[in-house]
C-alpha cells in the first residue's frame, strides 16, 4: 500500500509538526501518538502517521516503549506499511516481530519490494523465517528463498530482483510501450537493461536517455555496455566501494554466469558505505556493530573481549616499568610524570593510524605512495615531538625545579612521537598486508609499542642521564 | 566530451588490465601510462586511458609523480575530461590547477556540469578563480558565480542548475517532446519537476512514472507534491543527513523564495555522507580533514593542537599522581601497576563514547531514551570491571605476592569502569546540548576523568588499605 491511498482513506492529518528545525520528531507529535495508541483510537492514530514516510514511522517506532510497539503496528493495521521495519535497529526489529502473528507479517511482507522483505527476514532465526515465508505467495516465495541462499552481506541479498529488461533490437517505442504494460516493478527505478536470448547481460540504458531519443531508434544504439556490473556473490563492501568511485545510481546483478539477476540502487548502497566509515571507527574503540538498543548482556560481553585484548598490553607496559623500580624508588618525580610520555606517544600514534586506517579503506595509501607518507609521519613526529618537548621541559623544569628532568622528559617525548608515527603507519599496513582488517588491530599494537617505548625511553634515559639504579 | 566520443577517436585500448581484483590499479598498467608519458606518445596514452571512467583517471593522476601530473594533462590535451579533476584530493588537484595554463583550465571547465565546475573552482583562491572566470562564456560564468555565492558546504554549492522542470498542466506527451528538444541538460537525471509560472516548485515527477503514463496523462495527476526540498544556503551534511533518512536518488533545491533554483543528486551527497561519518572518527582521534596528501607543516600543524589539549590533561593526571608521591615511594609496585587502571578506564570510556557519538549524529540517542541507555552503560561498566577486577586481581596477586595489592587494584578498576561508562554517555550528551560538536572535545574530557579517577581511586585505596601516607 502506498502513502497516496493512506491518505484518501484517512482523515487530514493534524497539524502537529511532526520534526523540529534539527530534524528531531518533537514531543507533542510525540506525544499525540502515544496518546492515540492509549486510547486504541485508530483513525487519530492514521491520521497522524498514515502520510509519514517509512523512515519517520520507523523513528517513531523506535521512541515507543517496548511493549508499545506491537500494538502500534496490530492498531494500524492493513495501513501499516512494512518497510518501516527496515528502518528499525536490528534488536528492535527482531523483538518487535517475535510479538506480531506470522499471518499478519506474511501479509505485509508480500506487499514490499523484494529486497526490503529479504532484509526484514534475513535476522530472524530458521524456523521463524519458515513460518512466514509459509504463508507467502509461491513466487514471493521463491523469490525472498533465492536470495537468503545468497551469503549474507552479499549483493544477493541486497538486491531487488523486479526490473526491466529488453532485447538490443527492440526500439524506444517497443520499450516505452512494454513499461506501460508491464506490472510487478519495484515502484522506481532509474535504468533498464538489455539482454541476449540466454538472459546474459549485454548493456543499460538510462531512463533519461530513453525519454531523450525518438521512438524509432534501436535500443542497442543508446545503450552503454555494462563495465562495472556486480556479482551476486559478491560481497556488500565490495559493491558499495564501486558505487562511490564511480558515483553510480543503480548496477546490474549478474551471477556466475553473467546473467542478469538483479538490480542494485544506491539507496541500499548508502547504509552499507555509512556503516564501513562507521566500521573502521568502531573497531579503532574496539566496539563491534553494536547498537544503542542493544541489552547489557549483548554490550557487555562484545565490549569485553577488547578490554581484556588491553589489559594483556597494559600488563606488558606494567613489566616494562617494573624494569626500573629501583629508579622510580630513588626518585618518585618519574612516576608523576610517567603517564605524560605514554599519553603523548598514544594519542599522536592513534592520530596517524587514523588517517592510514581510513586511507588504506579508501585506497588512498598503498605501496606506491607509502615512502612519502611514512617520511611525511617521520617528520611530522619530530617536529611536533620538539615542539611539545620544550613546553613540557619548561613545565617540568619550574614545576620540580630541575632542568636535567626537563630535558629527560623532553627527549624521551621526542623518541615516542617518532616511533607513534612509524608505527601508526607501518602497523595499519602490516596488518592490510596480511589480509586483517588493519581498524581492528591497529590501536591495540599502536598503543602497546607507545606505552612500552613511552615508559622505557622515559625511565631509561632517567637512569642514565641521573645515574641512578635500575 | 564523453567517453563515447573519446572511444571513437582512438585506437583500441590495449589489453592491460587497469584494475586487479582487489580494485587496486596494477602495475602494469600504471607502468604503461608512465612510459607513455615519458615518450610523450600522445596516441598510446589515449588508448590507454581515454576510455577510462573520470574516477579511474583520477586515480591514475594521483599515483603520479608531482611533475607527472601537468604533463599528463598537457599531453591528452582535449581528450582530458576535467570531471576527473573532481576525483583528486583538493591538495593535489590546486597544486595540478596552478601548473595548468589558464585558458586550458577555462577551456575543459566550459565542458563540465555546472556542479562540477564549481567543486574544482571553489578551493582556488579568488585571483586565480577570477582569471578563470574570465575566459568562461557569460552563461557558464554567471552559473558558477552564483553557485559561489552561496556559502561554502552548501546545497547551493553542490547543485546542478540544469534540470527540467515543466508546468503542472502539461501533458506526459508535452513533456517527453520538450525532452527530446531540450539541450544544456546534465548528462543524466532521475526526476523532473513541476513549477508554478513565478517558477516556485510545486512537486516532482520520477523519470520511470513518465514512461509508465499515457502520453494524455496531466503532469499534475502524476507528480508528487515535494516534502522534502532543500533550501540553497543548507547545510550540506543536513542535506545529506536528509538524503540518507528518506532514501533519496535527487531533491530540488529551492531559495528564500521557494523558487527551483538546482538539482542535487544523490552521487554528490554520497561523498559527503561519508565524510560525516569519516568526520567523526578524525574528531575522536584529533586529526582535521587530513589528507594523505596534505604537506608535512599541515599536517604537522593541524594534529599539534590536539596534542597540546592533550598535554593539559595529562599534566593534571600528573598532578593527581603527584598527592600521592609519598604512598608510591612507599610501596613502588603502585607505581608499576597505576596505568593498568588508567588505561582500562581510557579504553572503556572510548568504547561508551564512539556509540553515543555516532547515535547522537544519527539522532539515535537523545532525552528519550538517554535514561535507558545510562542505565545499560552503568550494569555494563559494573559487570565488565568485576570481571576485569577478577583477571587483574589474580595476576597482581601471583606477580607480587600480595592478596591485598589484588584487591586494591580490582576494586579501582570497577570505580573507573562505572566512571567510564557514566562520562563517556554524559559528555558527548552535555556537548551535544551545547551545541559544541559532540566528537570533537569528547576524547580529551573522558580520557581526562578516567586518568585521573583511575589514578585517583587506585592510589586513594591503596593509601587507605595499607595505611600509607599521602
Amino acid at each position: 500500500m502506498t502513502n497516496a491511498e493512506i491518505v484518501d482513506a484517512a482523515p487530514a492529518p493534524a497539524a502537529i509538526p511532526v520534526r523540529d528545525e534539527d530534524g528531531r520528531l518533537t514531543d507533542s507529535f510525540l506525544g499525540a501518538v502515544e496518546a492515540a495508541l492509549a486510547a486504541e483510537d485508530r483513525d487519530v492514530l492514521l491520521a497522524l502517521v498514515g502520510d509519514l514516510h517509512e523512515a519517520d514511522v520507523g523513528a517513531v517506532i523506535e521512541t515507543l516503549a517496548e511493549d508499545e510497539r506491537p500494538a502500534f503496528v496490530r492498531l494500524l493495521g492493513d495501513a501499516f506499511d512494512y518497510t518501516a521495519l527496515t528502518e528499525l535497529d536490528e534488536a528492535v526489529r527482531v523483538k518487535l516481530l517475535e510479538e506480531l502473528p506470522t499471518a499478519d507479517i506474511a501479509a505485509g511482507l508480500g506487499e514490499l519490494d523484494s529486497d526490503d522483505a529479504v532484509y526484514i527476514l534475513e535476522d530472524l532465526d530458521a524456523e521463524d523465517q519458515a513460518a512466514i515465508l509459509g504463508e507467502l505467495s509461491y513466487s514471493d516465495r521463491m523469490q525472498i528463498e533465492r536470495a537468503l541462499d545468497y551469503p549474507e552481506e552479499s549483493a544477493g541479498r541486497r538486491m531487488q530482483t523486479d526490473f526491466i529488461a529488453v532485447p538490443p533490437f527492440w526500439t524506444v517505442g517497443q520499450t516505452i510501450d512494454h513499461m506501460r504494460e508491464a506490472d510487478d516493478l519495484p515502484e522506481t527505478f532509474y535504468e533498464l537493461y538489455v539482454v541476449d536470448p540466454g538472459f546474459r547481460l549485454i548493456g543499460a540504458v538510462a531512463l533519461n536517455k530513453i525519454l531523450r531519443t525518438p521512438r524509432g531508434e534501436k535500443i542497442s544504439a543508446i545503450m552503454t555496455e555494462t563495465r562495472h556490473s556486480v556479482l551476486a556473490t559478491e560481497d556488500q563492501e565490495e559493491v558499495a566501494r564501486r558505487f562511490e568511485r564511480y558515483n553510480l545510481v543503480s548496477s546490474a546483478v549478474v551471477d556466475e554466469a553473467d546473467r542478469l539477476v538483479g538490480v542494485l540502487t544506491v539507496d541500499d548502497i548508502v547504509d552499507v558505505i555509512q556503516e564501513e566509515a562507521e566500521e573502521d571507527m568502531r573497531a579503532l574503540a574496539g566496539v563491534g556493530d553494536e547498537e544503542i538498543s542493544d541489552s547489557v548482556v549483548t554490550t557487555a560481553r562484545s565490549r569485553l573481549t577488547w578490554l581484556v585484548v588491553n589489559l594483556g598490553t597494559a600488563i606488558l607496559a606494567s613489566l616494562v616499568i617494573a624494569l626500573f623500580d629501583d629508579t622510580i624508588e630513588a626518585m618518585v618525580a618519574l612516576a608523576v610524570l610517567m603517564p605524560i610520555v605514554a599519553s603523548l606517544g598514544g594519542n599522536a600514534g592513534m592520530q596517524t593510524m587514523t588517517v592510514a586506517v581510513r586511507a588504506i579503506a579508501t585506497q588512498d595509501l598503498d605501496a606506491r605512495n607509502m615512502m612519502r607518507v611514512l617520511r611525511r609521519e617521520v617528520l611530522v613526529g619530530i617536529v611536533n615531538g620538539v615542539a611539545l618537548s620544550i613546553l613540557i621541559g619548561v613545565v617540568v623544569y619550574f614545576w620540580f625545579d630541575n632542568p636535567g628532568l626537563g630535558m629527560v622528559i623532553g627527549s624521551a617525548i621526542v623518541v615516542n612521537l617518532l616511533f607513534a608515527g612509524l608505527c601508526g603507519l607501518l602497523i595499519p599496513i602490516t596488518l592490510d598486508r596480511l589480509r586483517v582488517d588493519p581498524a581492528i588491530a591497529s590501536s591495540v599494537f599502536v598503543t602497546m609499542v607507545t606505552d612500552v617505548v613511552g615508559f622505557f625511553a622515559f625511565l631509561g634515559i632517567a637512569a642514565v642521564w641521573f645515574s641512578l639504579p635500575f
